[in-house]
């Protein structure tokens, strides 16, 4: 019996996975949590204090993951390291560096200890929104829209050039001295390997890389910024891998940390949603993964390369190689019920649930799907966090309409997760209008085990069929796949990730189907959320910019 | 030293005050409680179920007042009923019963007491609306759409003649047995005085009657329906008495009743909103008086009789004698908090307010008042309960925007009070844009003494001074005034209403003045919800309604 290992880079923690080749059954899976966390209010040791919106980790809890998780899962399976035939990994995205030629972070280097730019910008680092407003003013202006448009418009402050650029902006020295600016996810597959490889996943949907054009040229950085002209050649490498390829093998030194055997195939990086798509079956066009939790990311395979309004990117080897990888998003959706049960739910709620032994959002859902669909006669916008897709605009805010004083909270809950579901339907038809056909849904991620009716309401309301991956460890046992990738079929893997996705990716038996009655009553509903969602969303009133920039005149 | 004695019929209870003549001082009151409250489930004493919306009372419990709450205040003062000079009362309205020609009502007597149309209908008995459709679509096409203009372009089902014809559709055996159809108010007085009057204000704001035209003629009832045609010669009266008007002299049983002394003047009957003004000091133009509990009553005296839109009535002699009276309504305003306080304030927040001693409502205050006008970024159409003043359409519902991760309970209940004090704006707008001058608040309920951020937030936003009553119990002084004037100078009280108010109706030295810079961002804000207000209000997009459409559907 062969084995993979998968490692899945969460925001906290770093899971590693011991993964059956044959079946892609979890053999034994461990945890380490990250010793500093997200570090957003001082740096490690030291009270340099951080701006607001600023977000960093700690690469040392990186390797520890190696270190620690690893080990703790081999010594748990029981099984020899020699039937370990491939590493996979996949991580959070954008999480960016600055790193000497060996490797070695500024941030581990006493002279740029102390200094913020020196340590990893994790994805929710947002301090470089004004490099990001600049970069798409300026590369509109300058004639690149087209790049711009293959991300649904706009480049986010989370993406890879911003953070480059905040560097350079902030820090002059410290951009000088950086030899390498890399993904985190590229760096931990060096650490192991020895090797500096860049993966397509990462390169294409956070650094503007086509595997058609490569990325954008010298004259587009330039004028964004002269100094920026040679970024990709000074601090970065033109040759992406595509994914499952093998980044290189295990070094003698990974192999100590990690109990592994030296020379075991580890696959280029990865990212955790992308990883997703063929652990949960798909490496074909028609089917859209929706992993759920916080937020929500939606992910699709396309027959050719569509622009597609309001989406995060399309990317050729994206998702899986030579096939066009679309990715789309909702910033708020499981935040917004956790938002929801924090603020808005009385007294007798939390003790009723508590009574019961069950948590508030399981009594919340309990009476919610006591309700009809359209029986509240509440309708939500869900843009407690802006949005993402279709509307690409972090500025807007939440709406909701009909309350009269027989509503409860349960209906309020109840439309929430209504308006989330909205959204989804329409990133499905704004695809399927932009030739993506989706036919059907797989969802994972957090929120499928955790709320019934929530995916009742989705199938419901977008009218597909909603199918559960088996895996729910579904980032680890992707990467796992990988992995197996890597080592290739001649070693006890597979050739291609399709091959893998046949053999290791499941799905439950388990399943939600649309409600015919439902469906007919959310048709109505949702026209009627299309119609505010263009009313608020696209101009016609932009009451909650102006609420906002009220809100930033009275405050200042 | 003379004393006069006002009597306030609530919903739930009566209140009787014993009042200085001199200076409106209260020397002592009594509340009695209704034995049968709201009857609005089984008649009393029997297993006869009733409809929804039906809200009954038992004219005994009326009575009762009179037997109770007078002779205990009475005895509380220890002053003698020699010196009581006049008695007033105000009442809710409408509240109306059929009776038989000497004044019993008919659900006292055996033969109708199991008949739910015999007893008092109650002002929110809501069970008439399908009369009130007929009443408004009818009048309109009949040529009589000036007389709904006087009351906002609409009847509404709480006010006389719908729930009259209701008794004669439902009953008609019932109705033939009613001689008199009559406001529990001019019943109430009918018991202390022996003698059947009417009022003006109730006539003109709940009955359609005009100083000028008097009621609608008889044409107008038979188009309505033929058996209505002589609704007002065989069971009402047309002679109309001004307020403030002698109805008579207490009888040898009233006065056993109350332990007053037999022909003590008694003025006509009143009701609870309109009698509030001149004991709140205005009986002239420029001043409205905003009356602040559950919902509010707005009450302004106009120089001349104008059509403003979306106004509950205009009525000459409908607040004091010979000036027109103009009253508009909000129907969510306390009712909003509460249902805010019981359906969204976690359980930290309630924990806190019971460990600082305060209620929940104090608690929210707190917190809200620390924020500036515009912080929080939200906004709100104070819909819950429809709107009354100026859109007077019950279908429509609340809508609430601006909402982020970061939004907080309190600043909900900040942005629901602005609603509230937009909605209040409005119709202050309204009225002077018709020709009714408006240049300072008076405002008094319940809600002024328990809420001052609200108060403050209603100067800003209106940018109008508030000022408040002395007097906490203004209907029952009100009441009492109207006794003083019923008794007349000679006897110790006043010639007018006017000349009371000097003397009886005091103002606190605590008032509330706009806050310039909460003005500013206040009129930027207001600008945002009269936007808002006409796109949901207007037509332009009726989703509350078909909303409530596609409700009614799925629940039927």
């Amino acid at each position: 019996m062969k084995y993979v290992i998968g490692i899945d880079f969460g925001t906290l923690s770093g899971r590693a996975a011991i993964v059956h080749v044959s079946t892609g059954d979890e053999l034994t899976s461990s945890v380490h949590q990250y010793a500093n966390g997200v570090i957003d209010e001082y740096l490690p040791g030291s009270s340099t204090r951080l701006e607001p919106d600023w977000a960093l980790q700690d690469p040392n809890d990186y390797l520890e993951v190696f270190k620690q998780a690893v080990p703790a899962a081999l010594k748990a399976s029981g099984i020899s390291p020699e039937d370990v035939i491939g590493i996979g990994i996949d991580f959070t995205a954008c999480t960016m560096l600055p790193t000497k030629a060996d490797g070695t972070p500024l941030c581990l280097l006493p002279e740029w200890r102390q200094k913020p730019h020196a340590w990893v910008k994790l994805w929710k680092h947002h301090a470089a929104q004004p490099e990001a407003n600049q970069l798409n003013a300026i590369a509109r202006q300058a004639g690149f829209g087209d790049i711009l448009d293959r991300y649904g418009g706009k480049i986010s402050s989370e993406w890879f050039f911003p953070k480059a650029w905040q560097i350079l902006n902030d820090d002059p020295q410290l951009y000088a001295a950086a030899d390498r600016l890399i993904e985190a996810a590229d760096w931990a597959i060096w650490q192991l390997t020895g090797v500096e490889t860049r993966n397509s996943c990462t390169a294409g949907y956070k650094a503007m890389w086509s595997k058609v054009q490569g990325f954008p040229p010298n004259e587009f950085f330039k004028a964004l910024d002269p100094r920026l002209e040679n970024i990709v050649d000074q601090k970065m490498k033109r040759e992406i891998l595509p994914l499952g390829a093998k980044a290189g093998s295990l070094t003698a030194q990974a192999a100590a940390w990690t109990g592994l055997k030296a020379g075991t195939a580890v696959a280029v990086a990865n990212v955790d949603a992308h990883v997703a798509v063929p652990a949960a079956t798909v490496t074909a066009s028609g089917r859209m993964v929706l992993i759920m939790g916080t937020s929500i990311c939606h992910m699709v395979i396309g027959e050719s390369e569509q622009i597609v309004p309001g989406m995060c990117g399309v990317v050729l080897d994206g998702i899986v190689p030579d096939q066009p990888g679309f990715a789309a998003g909702q910033s708020c959706v499981g935040d917004h019920f956790q938002w929801f049960t924090e603020n808005c739910v009385p007294y007798e709620y939390n003790h009723a649930a508590s009574n019961a032994g069950i948590s508030i959002h399981q009594y919340l859902e309990e009476k919610a799907a006591a309700q009809k669909p359209g029986e509240s006669g509440l309708l939500a916008l869900d843009w407690w966090n802006g949005n993402r897709s279709v509307l690409v605009d972090v500025d807007l805010t939440g709406m909701l309409l009909g309350m009269t004083l027989l509503t409860r909270p349960e209906e309020i809950y109840r439309a929430l997760i209504e308006a989330t579901a909205y959204g989804t339907r329409l990133i499905i038809e704004t695809f399927r209008n932009n030739k993506v056909p989706i036919r059907e849904l797989i969802a994972t991620g957090g929120l499928p085990d955790r709320n019934k009716l929530l995916m009742q309401i989705y199938a419901d309301v977008t009218g597909l069929p909603i199918f559960i991956p088996k895996a729910s460890q579904i980032g680890a046992l992707g990467s796992a796949m990988h992995g197996a990738v890597a080592a290739g079929a001649a070693n006890g893997g597979y050739d291609s990730i399709l091959d893998a996705s046949v053999h290791m990716a499941q799905l439950r038996d388990e399943s939600y189907h649309p409600i015919p009655e439902h469906q007919k009553t959310y048709d109505l509903l949702y026209q009627e959320y299309l119609r505010l969602h263009d009313y608020f969303g696209r101009g016609e009133n932009d009451v909650m910019k102006r609420l906002k920039m009220i809100k930033a005149d009275v405050i200042s």
